[in-house]
């Protein structure tokens, strides 16, 4: 798409300062755009960059619109308003709407005729899949599935029988949504199977990324509140609920029944214990071991520093004395107290 | 599936307390059963709820037979005796046998009768597949391949050539079993694969969950022992030897040549170095990193506490001067000692 | 494959000790090996089995060349020329070109004759697929994607739009290339996603494991170099960029716009934050949390070490109080400096 700076700047409300006729067709980093480039300033660390940039557009904050050599976009979320700005030049490509020959579906499934299902894509009985909706080729839709409005199923992505997903959500390839929850009991060191009878049900505008996995409850349903955005690679155990808009970085995983808040970020290799509560706006720093429920609101970490190996190993060995050294510090602190005169 | 409460009793082999007429069709917590729901009570944090439960049958230890308001099933182990229960009440789906036209089949394979094929699964030259295997929508086993009786394997899951699979497995989707172990020579710098030939060999009642890998042997094969149960995102690497009735939580990663013993508990996240033995009747728990073996059974664990962010960077700095804090530890107390009179 | 002593001697230009005409057409460890096997010596710790030996041929170092009891092959780098070797006698299978009645190309897409394309691949507009390339059964190219001469894509793989992939590469099965990144502007608490319009660039002789994702870039490219080598479920999120030779171990994350030298050896589990630089050369121990970037090559390591569970949390608790100890002991210094007479 090709768009002209004053078209843009109607378009998302915001006021421009130089030429509305410019016509943007790509974006760009500040260093590397062209007179026909959308950028944007996020961070002072590139002002430098600002200043001698070449892009057609600049969206930035109102303190630095004086620091552009070209046309500018005043924005109180430059980030945002680039977000929308490019989604305006990108604009999500729809395929054709209608069944491709190559498809399989079951006769009981109602697809919308605005719907698009890709070659190879396996549709089960009763499923439900609504408009504009799009299904990607090689991609298994079970039975009983529902999918809402405009929802995109990419390519070899798998929903098992019965997972609900809300309108506008997007599931990348691979994806593994209402396989089993991993529930056994024990029979004298025999694992025996807990069916798992619960469902998955995923709101409206949730994001999940690739490869990643979240299982059908044991009982009840696993869900995932409107707006959440997962990345790639994340577990996401039976019968655990995520809270609206809290967005979940890669290789996280969350065992059983933990509920996560709303409006949470939690960052990448996180794993999170089963059954625990995590208060609504909390943040977890990457690769942190979460065993405890938070229940004030604030950011969380665990971990200890990387180091050179050697200096590393030395600190490591330590950390088996720890508790030892705890004692005797308190025990020189008992000696020379006893001395004191 | 619906069941009596006395039909349930029988099949179970568990005495029953209270009417058997009562018609059972679904599972439910104690607090929300209704008549026709079967329940069960693990943990006495949950008597409140048996005390008020409307189930139509509660499964429960002895000990509190006496206190739930309807019909009690007594069970010595009230989990597994729920397993059995709703496997009885949700039998798992069985499609119908048959090869589906959209199936691509080799005509060397073996496929018995009672099998059923799922749309867009491919067959490989030469695989055997037994009575009553479900493969499903466009699955891929590959040349050489063979599935034991009553296995099934699910969506999009890929099988590579000459891979072994017993009776009574299920793998879910998008699992992947047999691709290249992780193997390479350095020529100056250069990585040089090392051909992987051997392959995987899977035994009885396995679980595999959906995106777990399994590699094939470097020269002899990877061995998964009977009644392994694999959560999800799970790497296995090339000639790991899992011992028999091991549950290994999701996110976990087994190194090269490790050997994990028969009977082991290991928890989610947990990363174990290459060539390393753990010894049967080990349990490790979530996120620990395992970077020695195990020669006596017990439970092992490694890392740090989370805590509120800043609190955590206070400890996390300090954690770089343990050794030589150690050092002023062991300094003081000589001092002391020296100036004891 | 078969070939003799003598052939592979001449092929690998290596000097023979021993029968040339044996006729191998296996590979075993040394204690394994029947007299139609070939074999390797790398470490010591196997020399007792070399002794015992019964292969027709074993690729050692010179200084053990007179104690194997059969023929050996002299190299300097013995497991690099078991490689060679191997590969010889485990030719890469390549099947039948063309492109399989059940595959799905689109009418713009070129397809080299020498290519072949599996049943149910799925391959998009304006595609272009080199000579000698494989994309097995399921996999999807994306439109416009281009895969250079005699690379492989596993059953499965997904490759989104755009994405280029060099010569001579391999991924594997489930691996995802070229979904979206991770990147969202927040809106009041909402999410709204930053189209990803930049692609992934992969160079020659590039492996991708099993369930491995690349995420396209935000703006720019995603980068991987010449020889790269990624091991199973790996997330590589958007606009990191990995030079070339590096080797990356299962489980690996690394997050957005993180840059990779060249030639460095990551462990398994290891987690990179994003933005970055990890010098050339660097190598990083399992599951090490690399929160700083790297300027200096050198073996770089975190964590803790695995214990018995109850002595480990006694160490585990006192690491909230580290901070606290240390300015005890500091403490205790300063008294006993104020004693000192």
């Amino acid at each position: 798409m090709a768009i002209s700076n004053g078209d843009l700047a109607k378009a998302l409300g915001l006021p421009l300062q130089g030429d509305p006729g410019v016509v943007l067709d790509r974006v760009a980093p500040l260093d590397k755009a062209g007179p026909s480039a959308l950028s944007f300033l996020v961070g002072k660390q590139y002002l430098p960059l600002l200043k001698a940039t070449r892009a057609g557009l600049v969206i930035l904050p109102e303190a630095h619109a004086g620091e552009a050599p070209g046309a500018v976009l005043v924005s109180p979320n430059p980030y945002l308003d680039y977000a929308r700005a490019a989604r305006l030049l990108f604009p999500v490509e729809a395929p054709e709407p209608g069944i491709h020959p190559g498809a399989v579906v079951a006769e009981s499934a109602k697809i919308s005729p605005t719907a698009s299902i890709g070659p190879g894509a396996v549709i089960g009985e009763r499923a439900r899949i609504a408009e504009a909706v799009v299904v990607g080729a090689g991609a298994f839709i079970g039975d009983d599935v529902v999918i809402g409005e405009a929802s995109r199923i990419d390519a070899n992505a798998a929903i098992y029988r019965g997972v609900q997903i809300g309108k506008r959500c997007h599931i990348a390839s691979c994806a593994v949504i209402g396989g089993d929850g991993f529930g056994y009991a024990n029979d004298q060191g025999r694992w025996v199977g807990i069916p798992q009878v619960g469902s998955v049900r995923i709101g409206d505008d949730v994001d999940i990324g690739a490869n990643t996995t979240i299982d059908r409850g044991a009982i009840e349903d696993t869900v995932i509140g409107d707006g959440v955005k997962l990345d790639n690679l994340i577990q996401i155990a039976h019968n655990v609920v995520i809270g609206e808009h809290t967005a979940i970085a890669g290789c996280t995983g969350i065992a059983g029944s933990a509920t996560i808040g709303k409006y949470c970020t939690i960052g990448g290799a996180v794993n999170i214990v089963g059954h625990l509560r995590i208060a609504d706006h909390t943040t977890i720093t990457g690769q942190t071991f979460v065993a405890n429920s938070i229940d004030e609101p604030g950011v969380y970490s665990s971990g200890v520093p990387m180091q050179a190996n050697r200096q590393w190993r030395r600190n490591y060995a330590r950390f088996k004395q720890l508790d030892e050294l705890a004692k005797r510090i308190r025990q020189l602190e008992k000696q020379l107290e006893e001395r004191t005169p």
